[in-house]
């Protein structure tokens, strides 16, 4: 039986979602906690990987098992085996064809921004600390112009492993908060740190460090180095995985994450 | 000179707002910067006290001090000898006569429940889950009953030392944002555990176990056995501190928190 999971962490202390041979990873523990369960060795299959410090609201994953444990009880079942900072937000029973990384249609990521004269205390390891005042307006229309179907080559950092760089950006919303600004990215995929380096693109525009007239010509340029810095992982929250069907074995819903 | 500090604080990791002899306190952070800084011997007075895993946004203090440091400077410079989840959000000049403590006329507390089938892995340490669905009409009806000025003394934590058990309850708002359920009270004081109390026999009500209509002989009953539980430190937040004047050496503002 296919059973899917929505899955949400905090990132700080992982080394990522990925498995690798230094440092804990998300998708070992969960490994870990499928294997005391249901004594099979178990392979999750991700939406996508998340770097080291980058947060998750709803990640999605499936697996396949011969257990007889309910489909909508393993994510109470795996939660007693894990740490508190990784929660199974639900589990469901998936169709058997469904994929969770090559059925994805759209991504929603979040970026925290604290633009305030200090750090945030509670926010430390969800936010990135900008201290100067950021031009919101030239910040929007900069957003506006990053939007739709490009060449992303400029946004995606060295050494990436992808042949096509072109993606669609849906929606890029910016939320203010008190002191906390939140950029909202919505796209078919994204490429190697695309997130983090839009939206340094964007506070060195709300910085005044660009203009939003050279969004385009960054774009065309598809070269790294006109574009901004790559701002740090712990700013960063996959928010939210589609599908182009319902994963569920039947059911309608296709957006499966709730902050 | 009298300095006065808006401080925030990630209570996770502090036995509480006050020094004591068995574990490390927010107060004996900032005093150990204060005094690596200035060569004095400070002593910071607070607001008021918070307890262990209690968050600030805006707890505020007072001290005195004969160093040459420019007072909105002491911000910086407390900032860079305290670990990161303690920051000083502003020091300011303030009026000789200004006390942190005794001159407070209101306080705003906020607790967060996460209200969901399972905890939240980014919020954790921010707020207390439940699982079961809360009616909210419910306990928007009763938060409407336990406000006014009334003898608190069936939401005060046995052993408080206190004569006067009346206490003013201005305003408790109800928020939700996602499966994030915050109660924001306003009043000129707190008993001890009051808020968490308040909220715990809120709590109650949304699960059916008090009706709102019980809030009042509750109140007249004035035990601690007929209100909800005391919910746990860790949703609990000081939000903001109010004083009849500005605090400021010259200033106009009274409210000085900010999320």
């Amino acid at each position: 039986m296919r059973i899917g999971l929505i899955i949400s962490y905090d990132g700080t202390g992982y080394c990522g979602w990925q498995r690798q041979e230094n440092g804990i990873s998300v998708q070992e523990k969960i490994e870990d906690a499928l294997r005391e369960l249901t004594g099979e060795d178990i392979t999750l299959t991700a939406a996508g990987r998340t770097d080291a410090g980058v947060h998750a609201l709803a990640q999605t994953a499936h697996f396949d098992t011969e257990s007889g444990i309910p489909a909508e009880k393993f994510s109470y079942a795996i939660n007693t085996a894990l740490p508190d900072d990784i929660r199974i937000k639900e589990s469901f029973r998936a169709r058997d064809d469904f994929h969770a990384r090559y059925d994805v249609t759209r991504k929603t990521y979040v970026y925290n921004i604290w633009n305030d004269s200090h750090a945030s205390a509670i926010l430390r390891n969800y936010s990135f600390h900008v201290p100067r005042d950021l031009d919101l307006d030239a910040m929007e229309e900069a957003a506006e112009a990053l939007k739709g179907e490009h060449d992303y080559t400029a946004f995606c950092a060295a050494g990436a492993q992808t042949k096509n760089f072109v993606r669609t950006v849906y929606d890029i919303d910016i939320n203010t908060r008190g002191k906390l600004i939140s950029f909202e990215y919505t796209g078919n995929g994204f490429l190697y740190n695309m997130v983090r380096i839009l939206t340094g693109t964007l506070v060195y525009v709300g910085l005044g460090k660009l203009a939003p007239s050279d969004m385009g010509r960054i774009i065309e340029s598809k070269d790294r180095t006109r574009a901004g810095v790559t701002v740090p992982p712990e700013g960063l929250f996959l928010k939210d995985v589609y599908y182009s069907y319902s994963p569920r074995y039947s059911g309608m819903q296709t957006s499966l994450g709730e902050f």
